[in-house]
Formats: structure tokens, C-alpha cells, sequence
């Protein structure tokens, strides 16, 4: 049971020396347990192997990206041949053209398409056009919202940042329509654009979908003021829905961005828009030495295919419930009680009673050792290649984990590393 | 000598149905003169060809990231191994350390390397450093100079953008001591950092090499007053030396930026720096959804690897020299001159009175007619890739431009719309 992590061991010593802390941003293990690797030598379909040759089920799907399973065959193969004719050339290819128009056909409200590479490039592009569009300053943000690492984006951290780099934003707490009306109120006749996430999707934290009745309000706010309604839909895009994720409660944002799983893994984002969007959005400064490049697009173009042609969503949907239905039975009967919130395909898994994760973050251990690779602190991916067998084969695998919590429970030490970031999270959610 | 465009033409038409414009950023064709491709169906080595199958030789290298030739077999070779085992995955491969490994092994002054997507992911983490470092605010950035499309750095166009955003960004002239020293006097104790590109390479202008006292003068003040000094080598890196490019006028940086080239046309970008820098740079907020990617990072350790073993440089510089030397004695037998600026193999190619630029784009679309693709405002590439063969025959053809210029110069009319853009990097520069 006991995994050999020595090779990654020597990889993790061997990037400390070249990569300031050994690694950074959302991929690494920093705050983590013991035990995860940071290194991986492969992946194929729902499954990772680690430097030391580990297997595991993969709940993480790169953090989004890997929708229809990692090296997918028809989405590789339209990069094959893109590949074969160019990618990042003096201009783009046709692909471009097809991927946006794939991207408008897809995406109800979409009149037009913007190719870029973070889904922070989509967020700033988007806020852009709102401020070009309206000539006015103020957006409004979800507190303790992800939209990515620019300065006006990041509520968290403030190290290197400047005050100004929020000047304009103006936070309002999500699902909540009177501090909602606060913050449009508070922009006065400057506001710009309002900037939400279909579903809330944070750290630590239980996740939960949207009232739609709050995002009506957004809805109207902008229809009365003429500013923009933004959905960053970077994280979940095509994991909820065909469509943009709002569309399903009944509402329909003037700019989308999108990334991560768009392209099934190959590097790309968008800004999406409605017509009346597409003068402003023409009118920005946005671009970047790499967004031009076609293999990416060429893949989303055969993504695309795939949202249309295939039961991927419905089958993702019955396998998240499957493994949530699972994992809700095993953990009442080893006699603890799990808060497994958000859309099943997209889940985020806690314990009750678990202030200080240690519970937690000392089961994704076990399941970790059993070839289970899972999140404590982070929204998980399911992706469309997980079988049915994957699921019971990981229910095996977590009944065993919640058993080995069960036998340590008293023992369970907190991670210490991780209470300063849980109590500013706390304390910002107050 | 007519190229057929008729298929480009319906794809233009096509794109501008769902892209804003048609097309956007720097490989838009919006300020070339008519006839320019803006869809390209393959590119290999040092050649482009657009959707109506005409041949060209390509002088803008991807506006930079292709130096060893469009497909390159040893480095895609790296890249498809890598891609067999995994791409954008939950965590890095090992090709992030060896990458890292590899940077810092080849640049004389990095003592760690930090990966990402666009050259502003670079520029905007080297600002971020610099300012985590010192606990100060104050960026002087050089009038005028491209550091990407971010708030901070965008100098002429402000659409959607606010004027928080500069907040602390003081601009000063580049080569002009007197103006540096104004600068940092008027960031008094808040200087955080002096971002410099290592020559002048700006669109519709003469490129100019640095002068080396300038270069010193901005070490010291650094020194003097504990702040960093930057290189945004994004553009150059790799094309005048295989070091950071002001380690050849004597000056060593704290931090670099660097993009485009380093893994010949694969997505990626870095920040390097030195050892007082790493804790810094281990602390600010920085992270992309492909940021990881393995791909990227096998394509580059191969680049690094040409970079090392190979004459490339040398040749890029010869090849430029005698597309330089053969284009000035051209152009004279035409009774025209050239002002040929920057590094030979990062030309820039201007016309002496042409202050509407009209002679020069009347040139190169001579010159594209003729399968030779050159920019008449932007600096061009080289790539190893190009041989004496093909300078030869660019010299063939662009001998017949300036015949064919010759023959209706008396009747060229200048582009209007580029004309706003030339009055204000004018009145900039004043």
C-alpha cells in the first residue's frame, strides 16, 4: 500500500534549485499534504502516472483542461495535422476562423470570438471591452471570487501589487441581491460591467449554484445602466452546460470567457460577446506572441465536435453522481458525514466538523496511497473518458481510505501550513 | 508576377463574421497595405504559405518565436516525445526542471526561472518581483517602449483601460542619461525597478542599439538605491547572443524577461533571476491554466540545446549582414535609401524621406508579389533556417521591387489609415 515517491522526492530537491519554492501558481502542492507529487511522468485518458511510476484515477484533470480524457484520439489528431501544416506562424490559419465560429454557434448569446491564453487574458480582455464599451470605469466583483492573477483580479495576496490595480473594483458578496444592489448603487452612473462566476467555486469552501433570482438582478442592473454582464465561465465552461453555464437559469450575459477545458488541454482562452459588445472589444489593446497559434484551435474545433456529437456531459453528470452517491454511503457508514457540494462533475468534497481540514486533508492520503488522486482544498474535474468501472474502482479504493481515517481519527494532526490561509478565507467571508 | 488572393479574400470575409474586426493584435494585417495574407496554410523553415498556396520567403519569423525554422525536426521530435507521454497535465513533468536547468545554465546572470504563457506574463511578473522586493511601487519604463498589453505597459492606445492603471509607472527617454536620472529622482524612495529592453525596436521607427554608459547608469542607480533592474528580452532574446542581450555592453540585470524564441515557436514564456530575487519572485501571486504544460518545456530544453551546439547565431548574423549589404546597394542602383537600423538579423527597413511611409509600403508589396515577406513598420526576424540561397533569392526579387517601385514612384499615394498612428508616435517622440 505504501506508494515510492523517491524519484519524485529527487525531483522535487532538483527543482528547488532552479524554481523559486521548487514550483508555484495552482499546480503546486504547496498546500497540499505530504505524499502528493509534484512531478508526473504521464497521462492518458482519466489516468495519471507520477514520477516514480504511481498510478492514480485523476480527479483533477490538470485543473479543468482534460474534459474528454487526456491524449483523447480525434481532438489529437486535429492537432496532428494542423501541427503538420503550422502552428504558430506569421498569422493564423484557417482554424482560427473555424474555432470562432464553433465557438458562436455553441454559445447562445455569442455573436462574435476572441482567442487569448490564461483565462486571466479573457477576464482583463472582458472588463476591457466593458470599460470601452460604456466609457465607464467600475466593475463589479464577487468577493473572494477567482477571476484569475492580475492585480485587479487578486483579493487574496497583495504582495507586489498595487492599491490602484482595484481602483475600480467594487466587491459585492455572491447569491446575496442586496449587496449586489450596494455595489451598483456605490458605482454611481460609473458602472461598467458586472463580473460573476456561474457557480460559486472557491477554495476551502463550500461551492453553491446561483440564485437565479440574483443573477436576474445582474441581468436588469445592466439592462437599466447599459453596462456589461460578464460570466467567467474559465473554470466550468461546457462542464454544466452546452451553452454558457447561466443559460440554464434563465439568463444571458453580454461577454463569456472561456478556457481551460475548451480546447481539451491545449492552451487556449476566449472572450465571447454579443453584437452590440463587438465594437468595443474591437477596440481594446489585447494580444499576445503565442494567441494566434493554430494546433490549439484546430483541437477546439474538434472539442467542439465532441460538446455537439456526444453524451459527454450526461455521462460526466451520472458518474460525479455515481462517485458522490458512493462516497455518501461509505462515509456514513465509517461514521462520518461528507459536505459534497457544487455540480457532481465538478465537486468539491469536505467533511462536517472539519474546521481545520485535518480530516480531510488526512483522507485524500489514504486515498492517494490507493491510486486515488483527489482534492482537500480544491474543486475536482470529472472527465468524459471515467467508466463506470473507474468510479467503482475508486469506491473500492475510498471505502478502504475512509476505513484507515476511521482506525487514525484521534491521531489526525491539522496541517499547519495551511490555518493563515483558512482563517483569511474565514475571516473574509465574515 | 500577380499572386491570386481570392481564397484568403473569402476567408478575411468569413472571419470578420465572428471576430471583432476580422482580426486583432499584432499579426492582424490592419496596418499593412493591401495584399498582405492575414491566413497562412502552412509555414516550414523559413518559408510561409498563404490560403491561395503563394510561396513566401518569411522575414517576421512569427513577429519572433521561430529561430531555428518553422517545424524544426530535432526540437518537434522533443515536443512529440513529450506530447506521447503527457501535455498539460495536474501537475509539471520533469521538462519544467530541465527547463529551468537549462535557462539558468545558459544565461549568465539567472539563478531561477519561473515559466508562463505571453511575454506580458513575463513583463508584469518581472514588475510584481521588483516590487514584492523592495516593498516600493515605482516601475520606470522607457517613453514609448512595448512591454506587452497590459495596463501598466500600454502607451498609446487607452481604450477600457484606466489611468490607475500607470499609477506607478514613470517614464523616461531611452539612451538619455539626463532623462533616466529625472526619472529616478522622481520616484524618489519608492523605486521599485527600471524595466529596459536591450535596444530600441518600436514600430514606424529607426531601432537603435543601446548605449552601454546608459545601460551602466541604470545598474547604478539600482545598486545605489537596492532596486531592480529589469531586461524585457521578450523580442530579442536569443537573437543577439545566447546570453541576456545587455550582457554584451557590460550589464548584468537582476531579472529578465524573456518569450517568443525560447522554445522556437512553442507557447511559452519565462521570467529569469538572480539569487536576491528568488524569495520575491516565490511570493507573488502568479499562475495560468497552461502555464505547466510539459510540451512547451521539451520543445524548449531542445531549443536551449541548439542554442549551445550550434552556429546558429552566427549564421542569423551573416545572413542578415548580406540581405543588409545586397538591399543598400540595391536600393541605391534604384536611386533610393534605406535606413537599415537595429541587428542586422532583427532588421528594421525604412525609407530615407518617407515620412508617410508611402515609398516603403509601396516596396514590400512589391516585394510580396514576389514571394519576399517583409514588414514595412514592424522589426523583422531571421531564422537559422534561411540559407545563402534564400538570401540570394530574396535579393533577386527585391531587386525587381525596386525596379517596379522606380517605375511608379511618382505615382505611389501614401496609406491613409496608418497616418493617425504615424502622427502620434511622432508627437511621442518629440
Amino acid at each position: 500500500m505504501v506508494r515510492s515517491l523517491s524519484q519524485g522526492t529527487a525531483l522535487m530537491e532538483r527543482a528547488r534549485a532552479v524554481i523559486p519554492n521548487g514550483m508555484y501558481g495552482h499546480e503546486s502542492v504547496g498546500l497540499l499534504p505530504e505524499g502528493y507529487p509534484q512531478f508526473f511522468a504521464k497521462a492518458r485518458g482519466a489516468r495519471l502516472w507520477d514520477a516514480d511510476g504511481n498510478e492514480y484515477i485523476d480527479y483533477m484533470c490538470a485543473f479543468g483542461p482534460n474534459l474528454f480524457g487526456y491524449g483523447q484520439p480525434e481532438i489529437e489528431a486535429a492537432a496532428d495535422a494542423q501541427r503538420a501544416l503550422g502552428d504558430t506562424m506569421t498569422g493564423p490559419a484557417e482554424a482560427m476562423i473555424a474555432f470562432a465560429e464553433a465557438m458562436v454557434a455553441q454559445v447562445s448569446h455569442a455573436d462574435w470570438a476572441m482567442f487569448c491564453k490564461n483565462g486571466t487574458d479573457a477576464t482583463s480582455m472582458a472588463i476591457a471591452t466593458a470599460r470601452a464599451h460604456t466609457g465607464r470605469g467600475k466593475i463589479l466583483v464577487g468577493r473572494g471570487a477567482y477571476h484569475g492573477a492580475s492585480g485587479w483580479a487578486t483579493q487574496r495576496s497583495s504582495r507586489g501589487l498595487m492599491p490602484e490595480d482595484k481602483a475600480h473594483v467594487i466587491h459585492f458578496r455572491y447569491n446575496d441581491a442586496e449587496s449586489l444592489a450596494d455595489a451598483a448603487r456605490q458605482a454611481g452612473d460609473d458602472l461598467a460591467g458586472i463580473l460573476v462566476t456561474p457557480f460559486r467555486h472557491e477554495i476551502f469552501q463550500d461551492q453553491f449554484l446561483p440564485d437565479p433570482e440574483f443573477l436576474q438582478l445582474a441581468r436588469q442592473i445592466c439592462d437599466r445602466t447599459e453596462a456589461l454582464l460578464i460570466v467567467d465561465d474559465v473554470r466550468a465552461g461546457f462542464r454544466l452546460d452546452r451553452d454558457c453555464s447561466i443559460e440554464q437559469f434563465g439568463v444571458s450575459p453580454d461577454l463569456s470567457c472561456w478556457g481551460k477545458a475548451i480546447a481539451n488541454g491545449q492552451p487556449i482562452s476566449a472572450l465571447l460577446g454579443v453584437e452590440k459588445a463587438r465594437q468595443a472589444a474591437g477596440s481594446i489593446v489585447a494580444t499576445g506572441s503565442f494567441w494566434f497559434s493554430a494546433v490549439p484551435m484546430a483541437a477546439g474545433v474538434a472539442t467542439m465536435r465532441k460538446i455537439r456529437e456526444t453524451d459527454y456531459l450526461e455521462h460526466t453528470i451520472a458518474m460525479g453522481q455515481a462517485l458522490r452517491d458512493g462516497l455518501q454511503q461509505q462515509a456514513a457508514a465509517h461514521g462520518f458525514t461528507l459536505r459534497q457540494t457544487g455540480p457532481a462533475q465538478m465537486p468539491q468534497i469536505l467533511f462536517e466538523e472539519d474546521p481545520d481540514f485535518r480530516l480531510g486533508y488526512a483522507w485524500v492520503v489514504e486515498a492517494l496511497d490507493r491510486g486515488v488522486y483527489l482534492s482537500p482544498y480544491h474543486n475536482m474535474f470529472l472527465c468524459a473518458a471515467l467508466t463506470e468501472a473507474d468510479i467503482r474502482l475508486t469506491l473500492d479504493r475510498t471505502d478502504d481510505a475512509f476505513a484507515a481515517l476511521k482506525a487514525k481519527r484521534d491521531t489526525v494532526r491539522p496541517l499547519e501550513k495551511i490555518q493563515p490561509l483558512v482563517a483569511a478565507i474565514r475571516a473574509a467571508n465574515r
